[in-house]
């Protein structure tokens, strides 16, 4: 049609909507949670409730059909049975409704022959007549920018991120989780079962708003994969792709048949795809946005050694083969780095080297930048990992100075020079070493520093973010 | 010698206990530290701070030497510098005190030639005298029954667990984490060095120790392998032995020389003897104290195969992923437990099979404890991970019942039947939801009922209990 990489961006910022299948009751799921969510994080457009059977809900005027609206809005959620679809569309095109949503269920997904005769026909209407169709059975496009936050995150927080996901609720986590982190999204699409709108295109859409910095996308299946290699392959040079790929196990795969209807494939094709591209493969949530958060905040590392900034002999030991495990190196410091550790600390029950087993770092904030400025001059060092102590009730410490503000003052100013990342780990089924835990990292956070809750999250990240660099630059 | 297996056991419930080196100021790590926290914490015996320069120290009487207490202690803590240590324990030969712990480090882990000899004398003085010495260089032991809790979850709480440790730090973490999940400690020591007293020694006394019934063990290293092999394969068939080895990697392997002197040797040593013997291989924080909670709480599985029971299509399809990813099966319910799903509940965007994507799960009570009891019947089910969802902004969900409370009274009575645990992921750097989390989870874990933070590591915690019960039972 060349229609389709014209206007996705009117979906992200629409100045109408109507939504189509609005009941008076059952809130979960269907038009009426769309149009209180509207309603209630104050989309400041016009809205459109269409239900025959209605004359007034939430406050809101409720239309017939389509074609009795004051206007054609700018985009349609259609939420009425699947049988009922088709002819909406066709009302669509009549009165000229190009942006459209299908959040309804019930198509390909089913694994019935019905199922798969109203996509097909979904399919045709669309492509005959220049529709522009999100889904069937998805939740649809987000933007916080755009005003448009029926779901995620809520009222939602701006930021780099663009989100390309086969699966809703994982979208709306996502939304959620890097809001919370400070990271922000700008556009977010769920795409369920991609009859007309391909991931292909979502992500050409996004590739080229200059607002989406890092893309992030959960793929189940993927129909035009060719198409995908040479776009992922050029894009990604620009943005980082980081993707996570649902069903990769074969249980997994025929879920995802269930769930968005399309076929899994192999996952070495998947690998070997993301190895060719430089797209950054993650396999969970955590990973996801962990990797996020690494590209959102930190420049290219140095080199791939880490050096691994703690306390305590069996931590630094462990600490160590996790990020070796995970591909890192650990390497030994330059001279005047290790000749600086040896002026400067107490030695008692430290360990100097990389890692540094040093208290000090825990307690003392001149200590602790003077030691990262020496780091950054270090040829040695390509990444920094600092281990944030939480007072524990385990531990005989006397209270002491809190080190995060000036550590955060000048990690705002010198950061950039080398990635460098925090961790607290607050994992102990503690509240109150949870609630102090999620609290610190949020300070980091805020100030777009990267604060994770284990050394083996940091670690994951930062593979990730060289590797990628490694692939387009050779560092 | 022949006295080392004798009486391990005064060291964990002594009646009066000399500190060798407190000092006046100066509470970190050393035998001011440990008065303190006797003081605070109540040990209800007899307490001897001893330095020659002191006459009072936190309220306690000062002695100037071992000799000129009023009785022989049941415990000597050394803590003064290394090269006093054995002039020490001389006087400990000479007065009939055999029980020693040696705090103090300064030894085998400088990597010195003065280190070396006087580790070897601290050998040699203790096998010539029969002394039976935990350490140097390390917390030694911890026992809430005991009385004894100088470190970790304090005032601490007993229970199942016994910890053999070469890591004080992480013998505290673990002490911490099991005993807020509900676990609790029997017996826990941080053994150090080992100059005198080995992991293999520990390990025979707690295997005799009827109030031990799950035992785990971080080593760095070990000095007499063939002997741990047999003790271990005859332990472990009664009582689990779940092993952190640090150490794995290179730098974690020359850390761990730095930390506690001793040489980490091949991981696929170490991954051949867990194979042969049956212990439990683990390699992070999370994965020890997972598998403890799932041997401490679970009966054996009745097959591999489990049944995931939560709701939404991409967390269904990823979290299928990574159940199989970690070993276990997702295997097709039977037709009796299909029907049920088939008449009971509504199909709205759910996916009945295994993994079940079913939203009613999470608010009503009475159709999960009835699934669960459908469960326990299908021959196809070992084991079950019901999904607990914490309401997020992101879903739009009115506020309904919570089903918890109902379903811990049903696991009460029958979560015996099949090892069943449950998932609450509150991860999303928000401090709301992690609150919400941690109480969650800690109301199912004071039940008794493993709730693990992801599927993640309930899934790792399942494949664990299904591989021991396998290796001794053929299941």
């Amino acid at each position: 049609m060349g229609l389709r990489k014209a206007d996705l961006k009117q979906f992200f910022s629409p100045k109408s909507i109507a939504i189509v299948g609005v009941p008076r009751k059952d809130y979960r799921f269907g038009g009426l949670s769309y149009l209180g969510k509207f309603k209630e994080y104050g989309f400041p457009g016009r809205l459109y409730p269409i239900n025959p059977n209605a004359t007034e809900i939430l406050g809101f005027k409720v239309y017939p059909d389509l074609s009795s609206l004051p206007e054609v809005p700018d985009l349609a959620i259609i939420c009425v049975a699947a049988r009922h679809v088709p002819e909406i569309l066709e009302e669509c095109a009549r009165i000229g409704l190009r942006h459209i949503h299908i959040l309804s269920s019930g198509f390909k997904e089913m694994g019935t022959e019905e199922g798969d005769t109203l996509e097909q026909r979904v399919t045709a209407i669309s492509n005959e007549n220049g529709l522009l169709v999100i889904g069937p059975n998805c939740m649809g496009p987000y933007s916080p920018s755009g005003r448009l936050t029926p779901w995620g995150a809520i009222p939602g927080m701006s930021g780099p991120l663009g989100i390309i996901s086969q699966s809703g609720g994982l979208a709306q986590r996502l939304t959620e989780y890097t809001c919370s982190l400070g990271v922000g999204v700008e556009k977010a699409v769920s795409i369920g079962n991609t009859a007309v709108l391909s991931a292909v295109d979502y992500l050409e859409f996004m590739a080229r708003d200059e607002k989406v910095r890092v893309i992030a996308m959960y793929l189940e299946s993927i129909k035009d994969g060719a198409r995908l290699f040479h776009l992922a392959k050029e894009v990604s040079q620009e943005k980082p792709i980081i993707l996570w790929k649902g069903g990769e196990t074969e249980v997994g795969a025929s879920t995802a048949a269930s769930h968005t209807g399309g076929m899994a494939g192999e996952m070495k094709i998947w690998e070997a795809f993301c190895r060719q591209t430089g797209v950054v493969l993650v396999r969970s949530m955590d990973e996801w946005v962990d990797a996020i958060m690494a590209f959102s905040f930190l420049n290219a590392p140095t080199g791939k050694g880490v050096f691994l900034i703690g306390g305590g002999g069996g931590n630094s030991v462990s600490n160590s083969d996790l990020c070796i495990r995970d591909g890192l190196d650990i390497p030994p410091l330059s001279e005047p780095t290790m000749e600086w550790l040896q002026r400067g600390g107490p030695a008692a029950g430290s360990i100097f080297g990389n890692p540094l087993d040093m208290w000090q770092t825990f307690f003392d904030p001149e200590y602790l930048t003077e030691l990262l400025h020496m780091a950054y001059k270090d040829p040695c060092v390509g990444m920094i990992i600092v281990d944030r102590l939480i007072i524990r009730k385990a531990f005989h410490m006397p209270e002491s100075l809190d080190p995060n503000p000036q550590l955060i003052e000048f990690l705002k100013k010198e950061g950039h020079l080398k990635p460098t990342v925090i961790t607290v780990d607050s994992d102990g089924g503690d509240l109150d070493l949870a609630s102090k835990g999620t609290v610190m990292r949020a300070e980091f956070c805020r100030a777009k520093i990267p604060a994770y809750p284990s050394l083996q999250r940091a670690a994951r990240a930062l593979i990730h973010l060289h590797r990628y660099h490694l692939h387009f630059t050779g560092l």
